[in-house]
């Protein structure tokens, strides 16, 4: 079962430990972790000529086309929401149907962490709601993040693990973890009674 | 031709307005332009039922799923890098394979836009790129956005167009009508001589 691993990980001071260190988790549950910087099998020669940003962001699509799971690293970079990059992926998958699971290390949802982070910047709206300086609006539908992320994780039978901590670590990989083992359980059938069953009767 | 309109448009004062003057842009082009507060045609009565950030988002899948093209408003929206709702958009119509055009009121690219974002929490790394406090790296690839934002809009055959304003203004749409405006010759076929064309041999 391969799983396709989007996040900021890439960004990391040490990305090819970082990737590492994540497939190893996802090897003891059983799953194959496809990182974004492992070579895609069958790349066409013609890829190679393209300039370096092109070249990545068309083996980072060969990569979801090649799995049959994505996990999201959602925990907030730069700002209130998750990283750009990690969210095209994200939207990518769900078009292609395919089950995608999140983890963050921000406990917070998308309402309280923006109003966090505009500070006195955000002002009431008389209605019970928040805008920025600009009169743009603040999501209050008590989701994750913007609703299309929510939406999309909910309909693909996926699923959010939050980190049990209350400030954002990127080296911290509980929630990773135990959205892994979700995956597996998820996608290979597996519950805690499962050991116990006989043969079934065929 | 219809053409699904990304963006955090939806956030201003008034979305309804904003949706009304960016279809009648297109309209002007011969697109027709599909604006994401627009209702679903031969929506499945049992959205009706679902809380209202997933109705909302089954919506936008479906509106992206009966457009010939889309068009992503990438002005950055509460940091570097533009709307992640806009951006699983662009996510998703890439998947299905769709041409992604784009535009933006902020003419940088990504990297001095984070770096002017990042401010004196930017760090050089030694090698000519940048990482900020908690170590993540800078893009330095010349990109709009994330190089996967650049990378699915150039292999989508679209393209991105700039407001020459420098800073961001949400209410001015001259670069959006541009766009637009790119997306009618592109996708209709028309070109400065097409009307000087005379009737073509069988």
């Amino acid at each position: 079962m391969r799983v396709y691993l989007a996040g900021p990980d890439v960004f990391l001071p040490d990305p090819v430990a970082r990737g590492a260190a994540m497939k190893a988790i996802c090897s003891a549950h059983g799953l194959e972790g496809v990182f974004p910087l492992d070579p895609v099998e069958g790349e066409p020669d013609a890829w190679q000529a393209l300039p370096p940003a092109r070249r990545i962001a068309l083996q980072n699509e060969a990569h979801i086309r090649g799995v049959q799971a994505v996990i999201v690293n959602l925990t907030p970079f730069r700002g209130p929401s998750a990283d750009v990059g990690t969210v095209f992926e994200l939207g990518f998958a769900r078009a292609l149907g395919l089950p995608v699971f999140a983890w963050s290390n921000d406990p917070r949802r998308f309402r309280e962490r923006t109003l966090a982070w505009l500070g006195s910047a955000a002002l009431p709206d008389g209605r019970g709601s928040w805008r920025d300086a600009d009169g743009m609006a603040v999501e209050a539908f008590g989701c994750v993040d913007n609703l299309m992320i929510d939406g999309a994780i909910a309909a693909s039978g996926g699923d959010v693990v939050f980190g049990a901590v209350s400030v954002t670590s990127w080296q911290d990989l509980t929630a990773f973890a135990c959205c892994a083992a979700l995956v597996a359980g998820r996608l290979q059938g597996k519950h805690p009674d499962s050991d116990r069953r006989g043969p079934q009767p065929r």
